[in-house]
C-alpha cells in the first residue's frame, strides 16, 4: 500500500474504523492515482486498516485505472449491474460485519447513503472527510512539481491576458483569447471559471465576466488557474489600462503592501491567522478594512480550494509542503476593485512563490 | 405562487408531505426563476401545500432574488450564521410538527440530510426529484424560446469549428477556436466539455480532445452546446476533411438515415422506446448494431440530461412540449466514429427541429 493509503489505515485503527469507501473523484485519485470523473456513475475506493483495498469503477475504466498505476484489486461493473452488491460481497470477505464505517459526508448524497446503509445494517458512519482534508495539506515533491507547473501555466494566461487588453475590447474578449492560448498548450481545464473583470466589476469580489468594454483609466482584473495533471493553480493580478487615477493608486499600493507582508511572515510555526492578520490589519491602518470581505487565502492543490484555510482565527500552523494562496482584496464600489494573489508552497525556512507574474503595477498603454 | 410551485403542492397535498425543501441550482432555479450556485453554501428553497414558500440564500444574493422575480419570502444569512435555524423557524411557522417531508437525494450530501433530520426529528423523507424531473419534462413557450437561441448559438458554434479545420491543426485548436467565437457572442459557459475529436479518437463515443493533428482523410466529430439564460442545447455533427474512403460513407449513410427516420418518427403519443428502435433497428439491420452502444438520446432544459430517455424500454409518451435530443451514432474502432445529433420539441402534430446545422455529410477542402 502507498504511503497516502497506509496513512489512512492508521487512522481508521486508531478509531476502530473498519472500512473507509471513499466516492469524490479528487480523493480516489489521492488515494489511488487513478483520475476519472464518471459523474452520476459510481467510483469508489474502500480502505481498511490491514486488508487489501478495492477500486470500484464502470468496467469500462478498468484498463485506466491500472495504467493509473493502481495494483490492487479492481471491481468493475456494467451499466446493467448493481455495483453495491459487489462492494458488499467484497467487504465482508476482508472485514466480516461492519460495525463502523467512515464515508465522505459533504460527497455522498443521501441516495447512496441509504444503499450503503442498508448493505451495513447497524453500522455507524463517521465522517472521512476532515482526515482526508488533512492528509491532503502536505505535499511531497512530486506534487509539489505539477503544482510548479500548473503555475507556470497560470502566469502564462496572465501574460497573454494582459497582451490581449486593448480600446474595444470586452472582458469576454481578454477572457476568450486567455483560455483560447491555454487550450493550445494542452490545458483542457480551468480550476473555475475564468474572471476578467474590468472598472466597476472588478469592485465585486464575485462578478462574472461580460461585454463591458474595457475603457483607458480602468483597472483590469484576472483571477485563473489551470487543472494540470490533476493538480490546481490559482493566481490573481490586477493591471491598469493607461493611466489610472491616485485613488485607485493608494488602493493597488495597499493591496501590494499587504500581500508582500504576508507572504514576507509564512514560514514554518507561525500560524494561518498571524498571516491573515499581517495582511488585515495593514489594510485596516489604511483605512480600507471594511472593503477586504474575504479570508486571506486557501490551500490548493487536487482542488482548487483545500486546506489550510487562511483566515483570522485559524491557530493551524504552518509546516514545511504546504501549498495556499495568499490574496488579499480591497473592493471599493465605483472606485477600485484590486486582488493580488499568489500560489506558495512552504519550505523548511520560509516559502517558495510558484506564480511568478510581477506584481508591481502593470500599466499597459 | 407560479404554476410550476402550484403543481408541486399538489403531488405534496396528494402524498402528505408537508414540506418539500429544494437545494439544486437546478431545480431552484426552475421553481423560483432565480438562477444561482453558491457552491458549498447553502441555497435552498421551501414550498408548502398551502402556505407561502420561501427561499434561503447567502445575504449578499437576496438583492439578486428580488431582481430575478422572486416576490415570497426571501431568508438571507451571513456566513458567521447557520441557516438552519433560520430554516427551522420559519417551516415550524408555517405547518408546525413535519412528518413527513421531500428532499432531493440525489443531490444533498449526508452532511445536510443530517442537519436537515436534527431539526425535523421522527420526520420521514421522501424524494422530490421523480416529480420534479415530470414538471420539468414538458416546456413553456418561453423555456422553448430561450432554447431555440441556445440552439441558435449551437448551430452557430459548428460553423465555426468546420470554418477553423485546417490541415496541421489539433482538435484542442479547433476546440479553443469555437469557444473563443461563442465567448465573444456572450456565452460564458458550455452545457458540457465541448469535443472535437478526429480520427480514431471520434470512434470512442467519450474521447478527451488533445493534440492530435486532424488529417485529410479523418472524420471530424464536434459534440457541444451553451448554456443560455439557464438552458442547454447540445448538438453533434460529423464532417469529412477532404475525401474520406466508401467505409466511413457508409457509416456516415447508415447514422444519417437512423437519425432522419428517429426524427420522423417523432410525435405526440409515440414512446420513447419506439423512437430509440426506429433508429436501432436501422442500423442493426445495416450490420452495425454492437457498434451503437447508447441510447438514443435524452431530454434537455435545464439541465444537459434531464427527461424523457430514449431508450429501447422506455414506455413514456411522448407529448407536445417536449424537447429532446436525438443522436445516433456508430463507432467502429480503427474506421471510424460517426454520431449526428439534433434537438427537437414535441408540438401538437410532429416536432420542431430547433438545431439547423446541415446533415448531409459536409466535406471540408
Amino acid at each position: 500500500m502507498n504511503n497516502r493509503l497506509q496513512k489512512l489505515s492508521q487512522w481508521m485503527r486508531e478509531n476502530d474504523i473498519q472500512v473507509t469507501f471513499v466516492t469524490s473523484p479528487d480523493n480516489v485519485f489521492y488515494l489511488s492515482g487513478f483520475l476519472s470523473d464518471p459523474h452520476e456513475r459510481l467510483l469508489g475506493l474502500a480502505v481498511f486498516q490491514e486488508e487489501e483495498p478495492f477500486l470500484v469503477c464502470p468496467a469500462m475504466e478498468k484498463e485506466d485505472a491500472k495504467k493509473a498505476g493502481w495494483s490492487h484489486e479492481i471491481i468493475g461493473y456494467s451499466d446493467i449491474q448493481n455495483p453495491w452488491e459487489f462492494i458488499q460481497t467484497s467487504i465482508q470477505k476482508r472485514v466480516g460485519k461492519v460495525n463502523k464505517a467512515a464515508i465522505e459526508k459533504e460527497h455522498m448524497n443521501v441516495e447512496r447513503y441509504e444503499a450503503i446503509s442498508a448493505l451495513f445494517s447497524g453500522a455507524s458512519f463517521a465522517s472521512a472527510e476532515e482526515k482526508l482534508r488533512q492528509l491532503r495539506m502536505v505535499k511531497d515533491e512530486k506534487e509539489l512539481e505539477i503544482i510548479r507547473e500548473a503555475c507556470e501555466l497560470a502566469d502564462f494566461a496572465i501574460e497573454t491576458g494582459c497582451a490581449e487588453i486593448q480600446e474595444g475590447k470586452t472582458e469576454l474578449d481578454v477572457l476568450a483569447a486567455v483560455e483560447y492560448a491555454l487550450k493550445k498548450k494542452g490545458v483542457n481545464e480551468m480550476s473555475f471559471s475564468t474572471m476578467v473583470l474590468t472598472g466597476a466589476n472588478g469592485a465585486s469580489p464575485h462578478g462574472t465576466p461580460g461585454m463591458t468594454k474595457i475603457q483607458k483609466g480602468d483597472l483590469v482584473l484576472f483571477d485563473l488557474g489551470v487543472v494540470w495533471n490533476g493538480y490546481c493553480s490559482d493566481i490573481t493580478r490586477t493591471v491598469a489600462y493607461g493611466d489610472i487615477n491616485d485613488k485607485q493608486k493608494e488602493i493597488y499600493d495597499t493591496v501590494l503592501k499587504a500581500q508582500l507582508a504576508a507572504v514576507e511572515a509564512s514560514k514554518p510555526g507561525v500560524t494561518c491567522a498571524d498571516i491573515d492578520l499581517t495582511a488585515r490589519n495593514l489594510i485596516a491602518e489604511a483605512g480600507y478594512g471594511e472593503y477586504f470581505p474575504h479570508r486571506l487565502g486557501h490551500g490548493l492543490g487536487v482542488s482548487v480550494h483545500e486546506y489550510p484555510s487562511l483566515t483570522e482565527t485559524n491557530s493551524l500552523l504552518l509546516e514545511e509542503g504546504m501549498v495556499f494562496t495568499i490574496e488579499p482584496g480591497i473592493y471599493v464600489p465605483g472606485v477600485a476593485g484590486v486582488r493580488i494573489e499568489d500560489d506558495l508552497a512552504v519550505t523548511a525556512d520560509g516559502v517558495e512563490i510558484l506564480t511568478k507574474f510581477p506584481k508591481e503595477l502593470q500599466v499597459i498603454k
